[in-house]
């Protein structure tokens, strides 16, 4: 029996890229409100998602240092398992309910990806940086203050697909709220077979359901973000019309097991 | 319609991993020829293989400079397509007939990793590295002569897993038995819905079938491996017993197809 | 007019590895303290230091995960100027009096590697990692607290240099004394002129006068170690006789200066 | 006696960035011929450089993946030594004779930035590829051949900051005129102490004197070039008014000395 969660699969299991969860997650992030067009945000929505047509164009850009775990204290191999994070969460609609739909994610670490591609995130390896927060502070470490600034970058394959920044004006008190979508994503595996080419092994509308969310130190303010345009690339699309809100804070969760709302091949 | 082969899956099919097959490839590579235990190889195969008992534990070890290209010239942007990868091939038996099994590989490239993950490659990010040879020779660029060598390492995860050495002896005039065996994999793509992570959507045995294959610049003589030992992974469990021939070579070819042999799942 | 503190200089002083001084830093880091061979550590001292007997191969490995800025809030590119760091400090004596020097650095950045250059730390590029703490915690976040553990790892050109681990007990009321001895350097810069590579054009002990310095949040508790030998590298004979205290905190600092004690050149 | 070129300077020698010269290099390059507006070449000519007026803008880029080693077969440690390098050269007079000088260069390995430091070329960490030639050729890998092309980009800090084409016409018969103009560079070392960050310790007009210099395989064509305009970079003010020749050959050359024209110390 060869073990293991990802590929490699071995005899005792130590190679693959991830364990068998549960899967545990601490981070800091900042995150950034954004308006695109609403025909850039609806063309990237897979079958079964409808764009939110209220919403305008609504969206979010997320900048995460991420720490994981299994149940083998993968936090203390960090070279292996941590990582950075940029991903877009568009408003949509799920059977007339509001959602969020992943269309765009990029991570530095291969575990990350491998772990995103099963729940749906299609991920990609690139350079993520963010501002970091030290409880010393100083010109070089701003403090959790009004007016203190945070910023993060994107590139992929040489480009540099987004950057972001983040004012702080207020704490945020309840935090209950930060986080009121249910993420969907589409899981895609495809076949390489040559009469199977476009019709993929897996293609389901899924969603995540992740529990034990613990948001800590949030702090609100103005977010403002730039997706340049890039040869060979087509996140530029989704460059903001306008932006909002900003917000850098902690995060921490479990993900377990995982949702298929819909089978979506042919 | 999505477009895109792997994900993401966009409007415009820009932003996807790879292009639609056929995939062109071009590459210098070293291989390394090694018997290790053969309790270590079977203990790798996956149910469809049996062991190769008159191999004896043979394998091969494989570092590749590649050159990835679709339709679009993208061997024109080596950023995001251009990799280095390491390999190992364990003599193995199905139905009866000889074939090498890939338990083991790494590249530097998400593309790279996710056209193998959908070829039965159970792909990796790692460090690859090997001596070039270039036409200006010197003694920092080895020529292609008696006596020459050259060395390739991986490093995953911030740990040294293996090093090889070829060290050049003869031309090989006829290499069309350099690559004798079809090239086997597991096909796998786990599911994390919690009642079916002992169920993966996808889990096959699978074959290779590239084609157009040509070797250049093939020179023959001594191959030397080493898989050190460490914490977490079990690469190393393969260590060799001794090891034989070197191979420094140049090979392309062209994937569009791909074989499933059998459906794993339970 | 060409400007810039480092090279390259250039006619707007943009393209510049780093701005003038003062540079700004903030921090979290994890400290081991360990003994080596005293005779493994008065191999590595320069011209002007003596051994501290006293301290029996007494040293410090130091894990950071830094941010930098001039004045022009180059916090604010992380991508450019956000490192890692690992380093040694061993227990010396100058003109009698107790100092630290750093034998060995690491880092991952390049602004970082030129700053430390002028500095007199002799810094190579690696890749640092460290357990981080972020303030929602969990099973993939350690909390502030008695039992928690934080580990950093080193690898340079493929090789795993280092091994580190803290758990923390207490939290340190007085942090005064954690930063007790001042840190000194042999700044180096060499002559590739045939005639002159034995007489650098740049060999001086040196001593680094950070100020405003701030410690937060520090927590102490039992450090482990381990150099592992690679090939090539020498950072292994250094290695733990024996391991004592480990240290977890929050650092910021200035520096805008720098002493040179004495010139060492023949 | 702490042995080494560069830094660390250590008890055995054997951590050293690099190693004691004699230096053997060997590559694979691209060269693309441009003009750029004059005063923006004159306004990076360091003190005792004069505007070659008759170059009206005349520059090369240069794109290198290139094989290092000293004595000790360095080559075979490819992880620590091989690497990949882009570089500027502008036409300048020097007393009035024709030169190159190198204002911008960028290297992914620190033991090639320490090299260039002390040979005054002002080497940043970046990201450079290149195209590559193999001798099993196809749609991923071009002959060498009229038509063939080769592109090459460099990423530094995580901004595109250059794109290379090279399209091939003829092969060049002779080859003594591609490298026709001494290299001459800035040698540049800070000074980090309060009252000397105006005066450098090493500020000096140098030249290189590499020999044994070969360039086989080398065939001719047009070149095209783009130097993006980036944040906090002014590569850019280089940008080409127009491209002209571009080239991609193999080279080799052995470096064991270095001249001092010019100390440029106030």
């Amino acid at each position: 029996m060869l073990k293991g969660f990802n590929v490699p699969l071995t005899a005792k299991g130590k190679s693959t890229l991830n364990p068998l969860p549960p899967w545990y997650y601490s981070a800091d992030f900042l995150s950034i409100e954004f308006w695109t067009e609403p025909s850039a945000a609806a063309a990237l929505l897979p079958p079964g998602l409808d764009p939110d047509r209220a919403a305008n164009g609504h969206a979010g850009a997320y900048f995460y240092d991420w720490q994981f775990s299994g149940n083998d204290e993968e936090y203390l191999d960090p070279a292996r398992y941590q990582y950075r994070e940029f991903f877009v969460l568009l408003d949509a609609l799920y059977q007339g309910k509001p959602v969020s739909y992943c269309p765009y994610i990029f991570v530095d670490n291969d575990a990350a990806l491998a772990r995103g591609w099963a729940q749906g995130y299609p991920k990609r390896i690139a350079q993520v940086f963010q501002t970091r927060y030290h409880a010393a502070t100083g010109k070089a470490g701003p403090p959790l203050a009004a007016g203190s600034k945070f910023a993060g970058s994107l590139t992929c394959a040489g480009q540099r697909l987004a950057e972001g920044l983040v004012t702080l004006k207020d704490p945020v008190k309840d935090t209950s709220h930060l986080i009121d979508r249910p993420v969907l994503g589409l899981l895609h595996f495809p076949r390489l077979a040559a009469d199977k080419q476009d019709h993929p092994a897996v293609h389901e509308l899924v969603q995540n359901v992740p529990h034990d969310v613990k948001i800590e130190q949030a702090w609100i303010g103005d977010g403002s973000l730039t997706l340049p345009v890039c040869r060979g690339e087509e996140v530029s699309d989704l460059a903001p019309v306008r932006c909002g809100k900003g917000i850098r804070a902690s995060l921490s969760y479990v993900v377990d097991d995982h949702k298929t709302l819909k089978d979506l091949r042919r």
